[in-house]
Formats: C-alpha cells, structure tokens, sequence
C-alpha cells in the first residue's frame, strides 16, 4: 500500500467524524425544533416521534467514539488532527445531550396534552427555541469551518438566550400564582424553557471545543453570565 | 533514557489521570453534600463555598483533557490503555457537570434564603441526595478496581432515584396547589431535586465508561427507566 493511498484513508477516516458529527447536529436541531413545534401545535404524534429519534443519535454518538478510537490506535495522531479527534468525542457527548433535552421536553408534550397550554406561554417558548437553535445552527457551521474566531464569538452570546430564559421564568410563575390548576402544566413548561435554555450552554461548549481543536488553547476567562436574575427565580447553570 | 525508564514515566502519567479522576470524584461529591447540608441548615456561608469551588473542578477537567491529550501523543497507546485515557476524558466531563449540578443547587439556596424550606421538604431532598451521592461513591469506587461486573450492576440500580424523585416531584406539587405563596420556593426545589436526580444520570454515565474502558464494548440494551411517571409530572431524562 502506498503512502499516499494511507495518507488518503486516514483523511476519509477524518471526514468521517466530522460528517457524522455534521449529521448529529441536523437531527439533534431537529428534535429540539419538532419538539416545540409539537409543544405550540399540541401533535402527540410528533413528539412521539422525537422520542424515537433520539436512539438514532444515540448511536451515532458511539459510532463517533468506536471510530476515534480506531483512527487514534491506528493513525497515531498528533497536535492538530489529535486535538481533532479528541473534540469530536466531546462534540458529540454534547449533542447527544442535546438530542436528550428535545426528548424530555417532547416526553412534556405527552404529558400536558390536553391541559391546554397558554397560547402566549408556547409562543415565549418557541422563541426562546428559536434563538438557542440559532445559536446551535451557527456553532456547526463554525464547526464545518473550524474558525476559532468566530467560535469565540458565539462563546460570549449565550446572555441573551439566558436573559429571555428568566423572563419566561417569571411569566411561568406568575400564571402558577394566579390560578393553581395552572401549577402542573406550568411546571412542565419551567422544565421546557430549563432544557431549551441548556441548549445555549451546550453551543457554548462546542464553541469552547472548537476554540480548543482549532487553537490547543483552551479559551480565556469566564463565560459570561446574566446572574441578576438569581433572587427572581430563574437560575441558569 | 532506559526502555524501562520510559514505561515507567507512562505508568505514571496514566496514575496522574486516575488520581486527578478520583480528586474530581471526591470534590464533586463533596460539593454536591455541601450544597444540600447548606439547604437543609440555611446555610449561607457553605452554599457560598461551593459556587466558589466548582472553579477547580472546572481547572481539573481541563488539566486532565491537556494531559490525556499530552500522553496520548507521546505514547502512543492502542486498546485497553487507549480507552482507559478516552475514558477518563468522558468521565472528567460527567464530574464537571456533577459539580455544576452542585453549584446549582448552592445557588438555589441562597435564592430561597430566608423564605423557611419546609422541613420534610428539606429532608426529602436530603435522602434523595444521599441515594444519588452513595451511587456517585460507589462509581468512583468502582472506578478505582475498574471491575466491569460492578459497573454494570450499578448501571441497573438508577430507577430507585427515580421513584423517589418522582414521590418527591409530586409532594412538591401539592405543596405549591395548597398555598400559591411556596411556589417560589417550590419552584427552586423542584429544580434541587432534578439537578440531584441528574447526579445519578452521571453516575450511570461514568459506570457505561468503565464498563466500556474495562472491556472494549459498549453496555447491551437500554438503561431501566421508571417512566409510569410521566404522567404525573416528574419527568426524569
């Protein structure tokens, strides 16, 4: 086997992870949006689907880790491809958990189905959704790109989607303190606005991962935070 | 440099990964006890401490990704040391959000600071926390003989939390329909009670990796789920 013919399997192996890493974010994005879509429009049916789907990404995770491992003992990288490597494990560990917040909150859907939910509450939800799937969206092409400038970027934006988050916090509340059959169905809502607000951190992460494969550095300082909102309720990690 | 030399240069680093793991294990753990004596007693002060030490939980996860990525490139390692470093990288990562889940919880407390917790509520987050906190020890435990046969018979046992976060979830619930003055307060406990309930999510976690370290395969089948709850409300993952 000729040199160059190895040098060509190592890059497919390569590109392999970073397509099937490609290809966790699209399902995971999709989960996470079908899920609020089912939420706003009540469709048991499409958040049954989620629920299934999200086995799919399950292996996918594995899979990503099967073939790390494989292409780490058999290449034996080093530097920039090691770091590579590496951060998709941790790529895919996130998105993973991505695909598990879509589950649990379409698992929510199930749950509140005909309580009727509060067309204004599902609408704050969805665009709460709609900004932390932004974000989402724009880490991956940042991954496709692998620019730890704009990684950085995205890094320090998660304040707004936690400022919307407390905001929907305290409307949740409120509706829980004007009439108590409220209680049940808005816990559930608390619950999805918590895990879609956990998909900002997630982007977040993958950001820091890029910014680490594309660097060796790990990025500086803080995540910035909006924490003026702890004593009103809603807390963010 | 002698060949012997060398081999025991690598044995010590991959002893450095397993001492900073089990350093991470014991702080994690410890953060997570703190956080729940410093709600049961009110404890402003403790809760305080452990926001504040989840940033060398944060500094040992990332010593450990620089220096299993270090390793890895100087030595080279395939099959059972190759996992054991991949291994110790995922569980880094767990321990990290089990601090977080912590640090959470620390800040809930001081946001119900002064609002009385009702005892029994107190206390029922306590022995939640202890069940979680026993299976967190007996994964790190577990972690130090890397026995598959004990990994796996701790990733079966979640569903016990489970059940007692979902009798929890719903004594909340009634708490909060009785008098719209605890929602608040029961608010921010529903959320203790998930982030405990999460901790023995990340334990299983960390037994799936050892399982995975120690023999090269991934765990067969789905984790047990006590999902008669969903209906009710407590929704675990």
């Amino acid at each position: 086997m000729s040199s160059t013919h190895i040098l060509s399997a190592y890059d497919d192996e390569l590109k392999y992870l970073s397509r099937r890493i490609s290809e966790m974010g699209g399902l995971a994005e999709q989960m996470c949006a079908d899920a609020v879509r089912a939420l706003v429009n009540s469709d048991a049916a499409l958040a049954q689907k989620v629920i299934s789907d999200d086995v799919i990404l399950d292996h996918a995770e594995r899979d990503i880790g099967d073939k790390a491992i494989v292409t780490i003992a058999r290449r034996q990288p080093v530097a920039g491809d090691l770091r590579d490597i590496v951060g998709s494990l941790r790529i895919a560990s996130d998105l993973e958990r991505v695909g598990d917040l879509g589950k649990n909150t379409a698992k929510r859907v199930i749950a509140v189905q005909g309580t009727g939910v509060p067309r204004k509450l599902a609408r704050g939800i969805e665009h709460l959704s709609d900004l932390a799937l932004t974000q989402l969206k724009e880490v991956l092409d940042v991954y496709s790109s692998r620019s730890a400038e704009k990684a950085e970027a995205i890094r320090i934006r998660d304040e707004e989607i936690d400022a919307m988050y407390t905001s929907l916090f305290r409307e949740l509340l409120t509706y829980m303190m004007e009439d108590p059959r409220n209680i049940t169905t808005c816990t559930h809502l608390l619950f999805c606005a918590k895990n879609i607000e956990r998909i900002g951190d997630h982007a977040t992460n993958i950001a820091e991962t890029i910014y680490y494969m594309t660097t060796g550095a790990q990025p500086e300082g803080e995540r910035p935070k909006d924490d003026t909102s702890n004593t009103l309720g809603a807390i963010t990690e």
